[in-house]
């Protein structure tokens, strides 16, 4: 079998290993490393970088490729990949995906000659993701509050691709939505979708539950000051998040961390949604 | 205040906390009884039965009233109440709701003559759970499967109460809904809903995640070894349930108990709706 | 072939014309008869109604039977059949099908010996036709008004089989729904499918358009005066209907008639649930 | 009252009118001018040309503000109003807002130097009347197909602002449906949503309805020769549209025109949208 269509997925989470159990029963050979520790692992055969190098055309990074910007992302394994020139030059004369990987890139000045593509732009992983988070957020509520999601009056704060996936979810399980957005058009379309449009500076009701998909501090100590102690604030922004958490914390209201909920509570559906992107990809090249 | 509008909350769970507090918010004198090591009861008076059989016109009861027979139902206290003659005793001259009640009436014959209401009887109350069941179990589905349930393949044994609320819910986010039913008229409001009609031996599709609500072995083996060892099976029919456990199994087949959701993931509303329940039976009288 | 599975479908408007083009598709011997005028008819063999009884073993008669009580319901031919002993006795040894029998069974002593099945009696025919009529009742108010239901303020009087799928569908397309009922276990199911619970008397807002399934008079002068010129009232509860029509002419309120919205816009879904209504008696004989 | 706030609306169809109603609710002075046929205009004062150029500050042209190039889009008045210098130089001092101003601005190069915004360019207006179309296509559907939606299969060809909004429409009336796009992101959107994603050339199931929103080619002989006699089309795309309307005159498939929908069936929605985007553009400037 030809070494270009051979895989290598290194390192990354739960998505990666659905990932490349999904590739290898596309039909595809595939070999991992840095994922010793991962559950169920053992069906996929196990090499180290240097073989990867050398078998697979194809290697797949994780999601994001690094935190820090100094290591690989590997919880599942022990042990310390050090992003310096050596192991750039591991992959030479591979096509390299990964996710979030200016860090990465930053890191040796030999990615600018290696063929590198970053799933994490693409819109269709972006959409498929955010339906993941609405989902797992509903999720989340559904746990973590004491009353029922169905009946209950929530906000959503943003209607970007998540907002829009919550509305919808949402008003799927009989809430009733109010959604707060900037622009003209956001507001006509969070009208059509059978909910209530409002400016961020109109928050003025009481929630039971709040969620918020902004990255920019909208919730602020006034419209939390308009919540009771039972009202639930998820944030799925990334951080620093959207809520003012000083000023909840002084107001007794209690924050839930959502984000990276995909990666947490759908691993699987994750792991498919980075093929497919990867996939999409290898064809438009 | 007089004691006909005085209620004395004994026993039960966090439900019942809820309960007393909703009460208590609308304005009426409230007292509870054998709850001290629940969670946020300190802001409610407490008595002894004793006295909360002088002081208090209007009894209630937990949800079950009674487990095996012998003792109160009460999670939240260390004290055991036995249901003799002598409890029955402490409520002649109460109007005493409780829910489940016939093992407590079996507990002693002074119940004949005592003003005794089932408010587990109340179909308000009953259609209200549907939906807090159908909602948590969806709650329960999201957390457990490794894959999404937007877009996912589902199969609801069932069209009662439950089943009809949990077509809605599932659709609302987005899924693919198969319903066994046996009823014609009902195999064609599943269709009208948008979901897939089914008579129970007509399962043979592999499912991401089957929902049951039937109190009778309708998931035998035979349906379970068209599913894959990635089916997820929530049970939520009341014990012994409606899924072969023993093939379940051995075919290697994940079925989580979904058994008296409400009490356990919204007891705040179910308290509510038992509230509700017994408002409306007053009002009735 | 046998007379015994030989169909005869005499009389009857568009739906019975798309129920004999059903029954032909499913293979079996189909004839008609009183319905030469109805659009492609042409395709099906017509009979007398002599030939009809020496050929076929199943007789189907239209819904209703008779409108007054004289004659069988013919709109598609010129002829008047009358409904007396001569005409029962030429389905003496028939299985005879037929919707809202009564006045039909009336009109002749004859009757009382031969198998008759009334069809209209049929939970999942009623089933069916609430969901039709529903999204008929929809598409008479898309039409009708002159601003959008998406977006719009609706009333449904009523929570039976029409009211509950009515509910549904301007959820569905994004409306605000609020709907009347009488039972507890009503204003519960209400609530949890997201709309709003109203009891009759407390009808007090301004609504964009008003669906009546109440055979009562529910819609009195009040509720009406509170309503606006631009309102839109749509009756669909059969003959004299909910509506003080003297009112809300006074007032300048417009109702449209949507009674027997089925056979008008959805014939041939209409037929097919006759189809499998007859199906199913057939069945359980 | 200041000119600078008087606002003149001159042609156009029923959106004007309402448009001009809705203005003056909102206590506004309102002159009117070529409307003087239409329904309900009475209540408004009508001027002439000359003295709405001396009284209104604002003045707003119809949708679209001339059909051919050549005169003004006056279809409620017998009066023809020609697009020459003379007609342009009324507005010198004016704030002009119109709807597809492009054949205006050719008609006379006095424009170049006038104040004039096309509310048609607004995407809160796009947004509105896209669910204004779906809403209107989906009526169209209910009224002239023979079966019912409820339960229908159909095919929605694009998923732009009308094919989302019809997405989400057929789904919640319970209808199943696939729609048809390009983009991945798009594929990944319509499955979210719990629709059915198909590229265009996988086209090959025969449908109840198909929902042609894209303006090029798509629905060709191919495609439609997979559908019955029985399938209806309905053709929301502008002219030429997107159905080989020969091909399907030669199969036999009825083709409904469903062109300017919003404008035809919901003409006071569509008007207040107008006017929305007029007043944001008035407060962005």
């Amino acid at each position: 079998m030809s070494r270009n269509s051979t895989f290598g997925i290194i390192g990354g989470d739960a998505r990666q290993v659905y990932l490349a159990k999904s590739i290898s029963q596309d039909g595809y050979p595939v070999f991992v490393s840095c994922l010793e520790k991962a559950e169920g692992i053992e069906e996929l055969p196990s090499l180290s970088l240097k073989e990867i190098s050398e078998k697979c055309g194809i290697v797949i990074l994780p999601l994001p490729a690094t935190k820090e910007g100094k290591y690989l992302n590997t919880p599942f394994t022990d042990e310390k990949i050090e992003l310096d020139d050596s192991f750039a030059q591991l992959f030479e004369n591979q096509s390299v995906y990964g996710g979030m990987m200016e860090k990465l890139y930053a890191a040796s000045e030999l990615w600018e000659s290696i063929r590198t593509y970053d799933y994490y732009t693409r819109e269709e992983l972006m959409v498929g993701n955010a339906f993941l988070t609405a989902e797992a957020a509903v999720g989340l509520a559904i746990e973590e509050m004491e009353g029922a999601l169905n009946g209950a009056s929530c906000l959503v704060a943003g209607f970007g691709r998540i907002g829009k996936a919550l509305c919808l979810d949402l008003r799927g399980l009989g809430a009733k939505v109010d959604c707060c957005a900037r622009k003209t058009e956001d507001l006509a379309a969070i009208r059509a979708l059978g909910c209530e449009p409002l400016q961020y500076r109109q928050i003025s009701k009481c929630y039971d539950v709040i969620f918020n998909t902004v990255p920019a501090k909208v919730l602020t100590a006034l419209p939390l000051s308009r919540q009771s102690r039972e009202t639930l604030v998820i944030e799925l922004a990334s951080f620093p998040g959207g809520v003012d958490i000083e000023a909840a914390k002084r107001l007794g209201i209690r924050v839930v961390n959502g984000q990276s909920l995909p990666g947490r509570i759908s691993p699987k559906t994750s792991g498919e949604f980075i093929k497919e992107a990867i996939y999409n990809m290898m064809e438009e090249v």
